[in-house]
């Protein structure tokens, strides 16, 4: 199946039969979120990967009380950084051009450009600018788990401070944006599974300005 | 090749030799972007598809003038909605029970509820929140091109404003969110294309809570 039939296969699991997927499946899903491109390559977000029962049970009554969070073989948080700063993207950049072989100063002259550019800016513009590019990974996460055919439930129903705080997130700087539930689909329980995908027509969703 | 094989293959092309992909490519990359998740499946944005080169050359300049913009064979542009309304939400949720052959009245409860969460929201995070959105339509495009091997650059280097005035989005309750210039790279010209690709290592970018 190429990713257009995989995207018509997947739906937002509303319920999941608690079995575990393969660790291959999971490594792969992850690898997917991992390329996923980001603004600047700066990759400015984590995956928590989250089996632990007790923290999952204080997860799930911050989380609207979704079953998938307890029914799922992992649940994945993608916390995005809380903002930009020098350190970040010098950490950043210094891998970079370490990893391709280049001389120390080649991001120099960007550095100063993209800092120049963020640190007039809000905290609140820097937090959304982090987790707008945790969702191209997110979504890449979507793809490689309809791909693999595991059943995966995207949410962003749950208070963010408080899985902060259950995760300590706030100490490393960063802040959830988002989850991933991943896991099998019980289709005798899911009132979604049946349901006709719907999609903007494509006449609306798209206009061509030729 | 499987999704990671795809995105492993697929960089930020940063020159492109002019010539035009087949429409069936692009119609393919365009329906993964439509087949996107986005949260209550209200898809709060829309795509731009340009090939018109006169406003192409105006939209170069305020894109840094990046020589994708016009040497790309089309370029995508992902325009969330400026804002959530009850009568945006409910036009969805219309069509979406109309769809599912459901009674009228099936998705009122759910409808209030969202509307009581987002109607007390300022105006900036509602924009805020609708293009997070439309990143992961803006990820689907990106590993839809990687299959196709068409190339794709994603941009945010653009004046949101300047795009918004050319292409009328005020008066369509739209912002410019993301460019996707669509084409193939020019390898004499590309000073990327050779170029290791980088990523959080996996240990950094995973934290597994067993």
């Amino acid at each position: 199946m190429n990713l257009v039939e995989n995207l018509q296969w997947r739906y937002a699991t509303k319920k999941m039969n608690g079995k575990t997927i393969p660790q291959e499946k999971l490594d792969y899903i992850l690898e997917a979120a991992r390329l996923a491109p980001s603004s600047s390559g700066l990759q400015p977000y984590k995956i928590f990967v989250i089996t632990n029962e007790v923290l999952l049970q204080k997860i799930k009554p911050v989380a609207w009380d979704q079953s998938q969070i307890t029914d799922a073989s992992h649940v994945l948080v993608f916390a995005a950084w809380d903002g930009y700063s020098l350190d970040r993207i010098e950490s950043v950049f210094n891998y970079t051009v370490q990893e391709r072989g280049l001389p120390p100063e080649t991001m120099d002259a960007y550095k100063e450009k993209l800092w120049g550019m963020y640190e007039p800016l809000s905290t609140e513009w820097h937090a959304n600018h982090a987790a707008k590019q945790a969702y191209i990974s997110f979504g890449m996460a979507i793809a490689a788990a309809a791909e693999q055919k595991v059943d995966a439930t995207p949410m962003e129903g749950f208070i963010p401070e408080a899985v902060d705080e259950l995760l300590g997130l706030k100490e490393q700087g960063l802040k959830s944006n988002l989850i991933l539930t991943l896991g099998y689909r019980d289709e005798a329980g899911d009132w979604l599974v049946n349901m006709k995908k719907v999609r903007t027509p494509k006449e609306e969703f798209i206009t061509e300005i030729k």
